[in-house]
């Protein structure tokens, strides 16, 4: 194998693939990234088991195909560090690899391409399409919501329900559920499918942000991500996802219009006092124009107030602040509305109009 | 005690003791920040038994003298948070203090400020006078080779010597010798003290960077630091420092000038050639133009080439890349000279120009 190409193409490309190397393994050559050249051009591959990442072909001027499996870390951290404009990469003798650039000449030892493993083989239908975009943003607003808990492996992942116009996400973790919707931009049937939250993660960064559509592929045990090219591929959670959708109630008794930046602030400082800021439950005091926060530990206590537009009956509820300051930062409007039915039961927070987005939260009891 | 002030003074004096904050003690008081209220002001103290810290008078309207000391987190981080030009302060029962700003009210609990250690009184003499930047860049220039090995204690500190016109500031830690100078602004006579690494570090975070002087004040068990009103107290280090001059001798038989900057980048280069960067020795191979940098692992090798212009013999010569990195890092010019003598000798990295910055490091047996 001998090829030559853009230093930056290659680096953007081992930091896309990087993704999916694995750190804790004990196959070697699961820390590695295949690099593949042949006609025209360069593709690298990393596989964990559970996911696999192959990019689109570098554009580069290929001497001589061939593949190599090379250690990710040094690899990338060797192409970010040397210095010139193209970088050129071939192998030798005993499975090496020898890098070129400017100065500078590297030489690692690698593994056999033909060891790494294969990517699963998807059977491409037809696509279901989402703006790059839009689907990060419904994985950022909501994956916080995952349960770490394996005991049910179902919610270790995300549900995605992709009917004719929308494409909705759903995570739940036993107190909280989390759900954002955004539009398909093509939908060929409806479909319903359960992605491990780690994939989900990985593929929000690398997802653009721009308009550009990801096509998304999925079987009975896989699901695709195709990217300008760049491919995703993890493996699916099988079984039945909990139902949600009930608890979605539209009633309520008491509804709080809110902004959402001064709260955040007002829950991140109530929860100051004490040495566990996740520890400290917040109660809070709902009246007509204001809300009073409060909360209280062997250390000192906070008190403070802000102001609402309140319809309904006054209440006193208690929640982990915690569990209200992800749902409001996953919100992008200034206002909130959190809408109550007793101190004992779900809240649910949402935009001031709109159901793109709803959060709801189980109370702590006082 | 009952006072009001601005929040961003208050702020800032948090950050300035917060520095000798005890982070790990068995007393809890030294977790603490130790307020003062009297005519006219507000000064925050903290103290960790090794260094204390007191502010200036902040500007504050004081309603009740008195004293209080408060968990310095927890202070720091309400006083950070919340929102508003001004903040007032009161003691209340059972040693609380209570702190409003805007619609916030915080309660936290307390301890005397009778119990807060005393800071050690220095009597004034004539002080010594530095810039305040040329303490800092002596500091930072240096610390890096102070002894971590607690055998020798008199390494553990970096040896501070004030002539009529210079003050030197010297750290050695057994592989290397690291020496800055830089112009006294006055000095009453010559002195000599060794200063803890810890207390010149969290200094070298306190110094501004602009023209202003620090004057300092030395007595046989104390250095004290006087920033613009904010006093640092120290210990200091008693004992004999190592003869460290006649190592810095002014012949070689190599010497060569190098771009700073690119041969920091080969080393980082050179190191990666392995699972663990800082246990890579790299090999200098010096020539009239050129110095070739290589290192050999079983994982790799890497090979850079690098202009100079040297005088003297050729010289095939080992170090560990990190301390040379670490001193080419200190330097501030773009050129740096280094000069040997055989491949068992010490190197000596310097300016091209100027005896401001010195440093002596040991080869590796290759």
């Amino acid at each position: 194998m001998k090829f030559t190409c853009q230093k930056d193409a290659l680096q953007n490309a081992i930091n896309i693939v990087s993704k999916a190397v694995s750190s804790k393994t004990s196959m070697p050559i699961l820390e590695c990234i295949l690099v593949k050249a042949e006609d025209g051009g360069v593709k690298l591959t990393a596989n964990d088991m559970e996911m696999a990442i192959e990019t689109a072909k570098i554009e580069a001027e290929v001497k001589e195909e061939g593949t190599i499996a090379l250690e990710a870390r040094m690899f990338s951290e060797i192409i970010r560090r040397v210095n010139g404009e193209k970088v050129s990469v071939s192998t030798g003798e005993n499975n090496s690899a020898v890098i070129n650039c400017g100065f500078s000449e590297y030489k690692i030892m690698g593994q056999p391409g033909d060891d790494f493993p294969e990517i699963p083989s998807i059977t491409k239908q037809e696509p279901y399409k989402i703006k790059q975009k839009d689907l990060k943003n419904l994985i950022i607003s909501t994956i916080f919501s995952v349960a770490s808990d394996e005991s049910k492996p179902t919610l270790t992942g995300e549900l995605i329900e992709i009917s004719e116009e929308y494409v909705n996400i759903v995570a739940v973790d036993g107190y909280r559920i989390s759900y954002k919707k955004a539009a398909a931009v093509s939908s060929p049937e409806p479909a319903k499918v359960i992605v491990p939250a780690k994939t989900l993660k990985e593929i929000s960064r690398i997802l653009l942000d721009g308009e550009e559509d990801v096509e998304i592929y999925i079987t009975e045990n896989h699901i695709l991500f195709d990217m300008e090219g760049n491919i995703l591929v993890s493996r699916v959670i099988n079984g039945e996802f909990i139902k949600y959708d009930q608890a979605f109630t539209n009633e309520y008794k008491t509804r709080a219009v809110i902004n959402r930046s001064e709260l955040i602030s007002a829950l991140e400082r109530a929860s100051l006092v004490s040495r566990d800021a996740r520890k400290v439950p917040v109660k809070l005091d709902i009246h007509p124009d204001n809300i009073i926060i409060t909360s209280q530990t062997e250390m000192g206590s906070a008190y403070e107030e802000l102001n609402t537009q309140t319809e309904g009956d006054e209440l006193k509820i208690a929640f982990n602040p915690r569990y209200l300051i992800d749902a409001l930062r996953a919100i992008e409007d200034e206002k909130v509305a959190v809408q109550f039915n007793s101190p004992l039961s779900p809240c649910i927070i949402k935009q001031e109009e709109g159901e793109e987005y709803k959060y709801l939260v189980l109370p702590l009891r006082m």
